[in-house]
């Protein structure tokens, strides 16, 4: 039996990184916890996202995954270091991948980025940008319109054009060159985004970069699943699954129709 | 004592890759070793380059350092599983790092590789991206010209375009959208290979993307150098040093101008 990536998230916006994982390691198998009954967690008290986090992190254990990914911004601030500790794990969070890329990707050494307000308020990416590279230079900006318009499936509308354009323009400086979409729904608005940046800034996401070192881990620890396996993924959702179904169906796109699926409620304790 | 990244190499080539990893890691010490006697690699047999890389991995583990970089295509391909299994310590070569980030860019799933005769004929790149993407396509060509004109230093002029366009046009597809580099020496012609392969094919440096790989890798271990360390780098190779150390200045460029740095040669045995 394959063991899994076991990607958790406080609902829906870590499929991102289940569509990258899926696309860069089709042959991996991956357990996908969205925690939609308790969704988001951007505006909850830091003991209570951790208290949640570690809650699914011990119910994924169950299923004996090889790697733990926290596919969230604000569980990853909140919650990495303490479940890195606490489980003998390989344990990937969503910020020092995105960190790691935009370090290998900037020239100028001035990098942008953007998140919801809690990511942006905890300073992660900073501080992990700073931790590989101290000089380099940090603006950051919270988006909050940005989410809304993603779970609306709202990608390309002149309304997101007007929004993004509000939220970015204060930020453009003519030295930066890359910039770092600090929340897992911020790919799907990587074209407004990048109209209002221009075409010299990268825009880092971090769901690509954060598969990216799933692969490098995997294969530093000989864990690679092996040659010819095909995968039955599974997903859990906290709250009724319809809903979540269908925004995954949308997300994957094809991945999802060409692979086995099982859909599951999980119940949290009261 | 802060612990060395350990770099070896047939000769200079390996240098693009402590290029990067100052660039992306101003905090990590380097200890390097050229194996600028013996240089190059390419033509010998399997049997002599694993030998070659033994010793000198072995001369490097007396300065305990936490991590061997193989940055020699050929020396990769031939050594890196056997010295995985042999040394208790994280082993990385310049082969994975290259292919994932090719996997990770590619929308078409159609891949070049560039390399020298050896490492094409290996069939290691391709090894490596179909054991992570099955179905990845992968054009291959070696392009023996190559070297002489970097170790020249003639990156630019009218005869390199002449050399890069001859040996590149055969290779050139319309959906093919990710070019590996897959030799140490061939970032410097980034320039007129981009020329030559079109705005629309990404080229994979595999010295940015190794350094990547190492900086996740030492993430992953709990091993980055600590906020503020000043490192001081040694560099070794076998053969009279002084060529050696005007390309290592030449190509590290300022980076090598604001570091503490040992020059060293290493006597091989006879």
């Amino acid at each position: 039996m394959q063991q899994a990536i076991a990607v958790l998230d406080s609902g829906v916006g870590g499929l991102t990184v289940v569509k990258e994982v899926m696309r860069q390691l089709p042959q991996e198998k991956i357990l996908y916890f969205g925690d939609t009954a308790r969704t988001p967690y951007g505006s909850r008290p830091a003991e209570e996202v951790l208290a949640f986090t570690s809650e699914i992190v011990d119910y994924l254990i169950q299923y004996q995954p090889k790697m733990i990914v926290i596919a969230c911004n604000t569980a990853t601030a909140v919650a990495l270091e303490e479940i890195r500790r606490r489980v003998n794990l390989p344990i990937v969070g969503v910020i020092n991948p995105g960190a790691r890329a935009a370090i290998g990707r900037t020239k100028s050494g001035v990098v942008g980025v953007i998140g919801t307000d809690g990511t942006i308020k905890s300073g992660a990416y900073e501080h992990a940008l700073k931790r590989l590279s101290p000089k380099v230079e940090v603006i950051s900006r919270a988006c909050p319109s940005f989410v809304p318009l993603v779970e609306a499936g709202n990608f390309n509308s002149s309304e997101t054009f007007r929004t993004v354009s509000e939220a970015l323009l204060p930020l453009r400086r003519s030295d930066m060159d890359c910039l770092i979409l600090g929340c897992t729904h911020y790919p799907f608005l990587c074209h407004p985004i990048s109209e209002v940046m221009g075409q010299d800034v990268v825009l880092i996401n971090s769901a690509e970069e954060t598969a990216r070192e799933i692969s490098t881990i995997l294969h530093e620890k000989s864990e690679l699943a092996g040659r010819g396996e095909v995968p039955i993924h599974q997903f859990f959702c906290s709250a009724e699954p319809r809903k979540f179904q269908e925004i995954a169906q949308i997300w994957l796109g094809e991945q999802i129709w060409l692979m086995p699926v099982v859909w599951q409620v999980y119940q949290l304790r009261a």
